[in-house]
């Protein structure tokens, strides 16, 4: 791992989720830029010292001349923003499969190298989207891409919260301060942080790109240099409309991404801090109520039913859904090492053309944010 | 009243909320273009005959010619949009008070002379926006106006419906035929049906005027003369950002009208299908939900407890809130009657210039749904 | 009317619900015991001051003289339970159908009385079990007693409210004080109150009778001369086995009464609170979720089409389930005027029979709450 | 570990759970009778195959044998409820901290006999009654025992499932078959699988005792040898009344846990469907919704804190539960090895007096379901 050390949130939350199933230990990692910092973590995590570095060169360096067997099979990345890149691509230039946070990189061309790197390593890259782990989320994208709801029209995404409605990164907040500072976020704040969820949602689910946007983006707490907010209007490439929303000042709101998509023969509704429920509607019947778990829903989703650890009415949460693109990552991993094609369903975890999606996403509500005009394409 | 035959569905609610409180009675109407459907509704009503009229025109003139106490007091105008305007015109020339369905009238032009009209009149003129009746609208207003959530910062008003999925008005759907028709509804389908009412539930609450709009508007279902679908984006005066998206192609959402508001202190929610909860959150404290009919709603709002009939948790809905804005109404009749000014509390009601806001709203989107800029300002 | 003067709740909701659909007009009554109270009354409805009567003998005695046509076809009585049957009984023997409030008499021997006395009478006798007016609650009857459910086993029914829990009887509370007087409520508190509520309920929607009862009986309120909280099994004719829960001291509860039924084949659960919801669950397929004023709502029950007034999303709620008792009230009166049978939709309305029902459980839940035994049988 | 293999479901769940945080490693087990079994599961786990035994006896013996530090510090017992207690009783002779799932034992004897055994041995020993792992009941029980709800008067408690509402044992679901025999279950169905969830969640949390029972214990389904369902009336130690119910038959629950407790001051509501909301009502105020991981939380209940893992949004879940009853376990055990007390708040797990009291309500339940009396008295 690189990143995850003492003030991190995120590390601790891949190494839960990573530890949870049995398949994956970790054995090696550089978890700060400071010595001192990243050697506390290593201790915590029992590591042997030799095995703490401190930085993310010596790791691939030192790790690269293990022998296989004993060397780390993948390195996660949960560092800030603007370091994904450059150590992805030393990593993966040591031969190393990575699993990137998001979003991908600093920049669009950073993004675009990066997928030529990853296509041409032959490595496995993960990126994490963890929302696309959830296993009602891979009900509704399998009934969406069946056909069930028929022609998508309209989709409505949101990702609301509040946390960041008064100015704590001057206050000793960690993670406000990162994620406000354009040197480690990039151009974009909320947009980066939790809008780039909602397009990956999005895409996720119908199959359907974003092709133009018109964007209001806003920051509303003074003083701050990346929006904290984000209204926008979408269309997709089958001429589906769609609204996603994002805000960091929405008081009270927690984490409450919900989409819902219409289509001309159903209707789906989800939303994440209910992550056990699908809501599907019908034209002229009462809204049947999906719930994980199930056998029902093992027989419409077998990648549903892969991602479920535990009978109905047991619920199951958020470190799933992040342990569930664990589990696919290092299956895929383990095929790769066999020599062989991965299990198709073991393929479902986000990856580096997804993370181009997000990091073209940003720029392209950006670019709209400062247009006079109605509408920005979203390149490919 | 005028309009409310055997067809229709909005009338009879009208006559349902006029009745509930036991202050109106209806006495006369004409229900219909066709006489016989008018005496029918007649008959059913148990009206004297001969103040069952077969146009309005004529309406106006015997009844203003019947003296008072025996003449009806105000006329309730409930045909589709392409007629109110006339109807309205000429029942304050003949000195009636006059409640009217929305949106209130065909065009801007129309509602700018009506203004004119009802200011000259000096009638009491009712606007039917219903959902500014319910108890916890009020509230909401009286929290929002009165600074509990500081400044506003965003609002998100959306008012999906799915009855209009399928081309039901090739196929016998009265309701439908009419409102698709721009011959009957106007320049604007679920816009002005629906679009309107977010528009007003936004402005009532907050007070703050929408000042540009930037609009996608669709029609989904195919040989349909009017949009079926909107999504907006907005700006209030006050710097705030809006989104505001209404449907009737989203297949299972019945009447599902809701508003977010978020502030710089308290954010909060309500939903109208399940109108007696108003759901109020804080940055670092447990959610509320204040609940109709309580004591502590009372306190807070005397709108609230003037609009409120039963006790907490004996639910109250439509048709009450409907016959809170026909209370209002008639004590402001009986005012002017009297000589008297009314009860503040007694003006709480839409009225001539919601009207005009709403009619400058239909327009301005449907400017911006043509134009390729990203704003179009809103005219007051 | 007798009753509903100024002090009173439920005699207004009568009035309300009974005028809401214009077919039933209050034209006399008796409002109070005060003869100023009562025409203070009278003047607010604006009444012939001639109707309006100083107390039920008289209004008896004065409206049977009236021609018919001009008489009062029925009456409603709305006073607390103690004067329910002298005032009944009184009203049937002058020639009127009677709309009486629950508990339906003070005493069983009250109750078997006054069934052989409306038997006798030929009259058309309402008994005001308001919940079994929702759409939903007909919708749950049809499907339970078509055989939907399969066998019955269990059902669990609840009606906790926490407007008691404090003695506010002694501080000035109309409600409170009558409520928790032996001398006008009788024998029982919570339990004559709404206990009998749910007794009604279970009966209603599954046709089968509580045969045994095992309470435990409480009044937690210091000075408190009746029960103000009950807990209880039971047993069914079937064999199905129940629990039923009341209380008046269980703060932050409203009118929290809601009914869960478990059949072999599906279950289903309803809530008062949220009347215009069914919930429908089946051994392996989503719960489905059943809305009022749908299409397939109306193909599977004759009985909740009729209660509908709005279409779906336009809540319906208290003031509406008590009309719907108004109405086929009133249209058996109506075939009973005509020397008709009423439609059986319109006899849908609970009766005398219910109100004996009632009277039996209250006896015999004290019985079993004063009992060593476990069980005690409740007679028919 | 002994128990868990390849047809198990708790076992694995138990794997997870102390997993997830790093602190546990599994070095050992016995997984089955069947020896192949028990090395399948060893395999699967990589685990060293001289440390994978074929029957319990010799797990204690040869892991006794290893050096500290190489030895298994704990073992967790997940067998059905029969062996519980052999096994229990072997371990601790061994020398072995213990974690067990429940019911404790087989029979009140044993309970009795294993409480004396733990406390001779000085050994951790913990039962997996996991509800009270969740955050949000840990902040219920402190605001309960610190006096926010004033006096307890009552307390209803459910935990309805409709898994075997058919019977599947003979059908080849292997957690059917085990809960449903008599020789492997005890004498409870239901009432020892889920009622003691219950009881032991209702003292949990308000640290009162049950002293009485009556209950009505039904087998629904043909064949079957155990109850499946059991309705209970309860008294609490204080007096507070109480209502108790489980099903195994209820079809479409899934794991319906609830509690509600009704003080004098306040109320409170718990779902373990939605563990991250505690619902708080006041007598005039509106109710809060207290969502796990705010600030908010925190400050009022340290335990609760503890327990978090995530921010607020992020929901936790069923096996975060889990895992927290194993990491207060742990560092119980690690203050043990260290010769000092635990934390307070580490040391805040069922036991196995806990494990005697749910004996003791199985007992008395069924005693009370044979007798005649209203009241059977629970010892303690």
């Amino acid at each position: 791992m690189v990143g995850g050390g003492p003030d991190a949130f995120i590390g601790e939350v891949h190494r839960k989720a990573a530890r949870m199933d049995g398949g994956i230990e970790i054995v090696a990692g550089c978890f700060s830029r400071h010595k001192k910092k990243s050697e506390e973590t290593g201790r915590l995590l029992r590591l042997d010292p030799s095995r703490v570095y401190s930085n993310f060169e010596q790791l691939a360096e030192k790790e690269e001349r293990l022998p296989e067997g004993a060397r780390a099979d993948f390195v996660s990345v949960v560092t800030p923003n603007n370091s994904h890149f450059p150590i992805a691509k030393t990593l993966l230039g040591s031969g190393f499969h990575v699993m990137c946070e998001k979003p991908m990189t600093f920049t669009v061309e950073e993004a675009r190298e990066l997928q030529k790197l990853v296509k041409q390593s032959g490595k496995v890259f993960g990126l994490m989207h963890n929302y696309t782990g959830y296993p009602m989320v891979k009900l509704a994208r399998d009934m969406v891409r069946g056909g069930e709801l028929g022609e998508i029209r309209k989709i409505v995404v949101q990702y609301p919260q509040g946390w960041l409605a008064t100015p704590i990164e001057k206050t000793g907040s960690v993670q406000a301060r990162w994620r406000t500072d354009p040197a480690q976020s990039g151009a974009a704040g909320a947009l980066g942080d939790i809008g780039t969820h909602c397009e990956n949602l999005s895409e996720y689910i119908t199959g359907l790109r974003i092709t133009k946007v018109c964007a209001d983006v806003t920051t509303f707490v003074k003083g701050r240099r990346l929006d904290d907010d984000a209204n926008c209007l979408l269309r997709f490439e089958n001429g589906a409309r769609g609204i996603l929303h994002v805000s960091q000042i929405a008081i009270g709101e927690e984490n409450n991404l919900a989409i819902w998509i219409y289509g001309s023969k159903k209707s789906l509704e989800w939303h994440q801090e209910d992550p056990n429920c699908l809501h599907v509607k019908e034209p002229d019947g009462p809204a049947r109520v999906y719930r994980r778990g199930n056998p029902y829903v093992a027989k419409r989703s077998s990648a549903a039913a892969r991602a479920t650890r535990l009978p109905s009415g047991h619920p199951e949460a958020f470190i799933e859904a992040f342990a569930n693109l664990y589990r696919n990552f290092a299956d895929s991993i383990r095929a790769s090492l066999a020599r062989k094609k991965p299990d198709p369903l073991a393929a479902d975890f986000p990856g580096v053309d997804d993370g181009l999606r997000g990091m073209l996403f940003i720029d392209t509500v950006l670019a709209s944010a400062k247009s006079t005009d109605k509408w920005t394409s979203m390149l490919s």
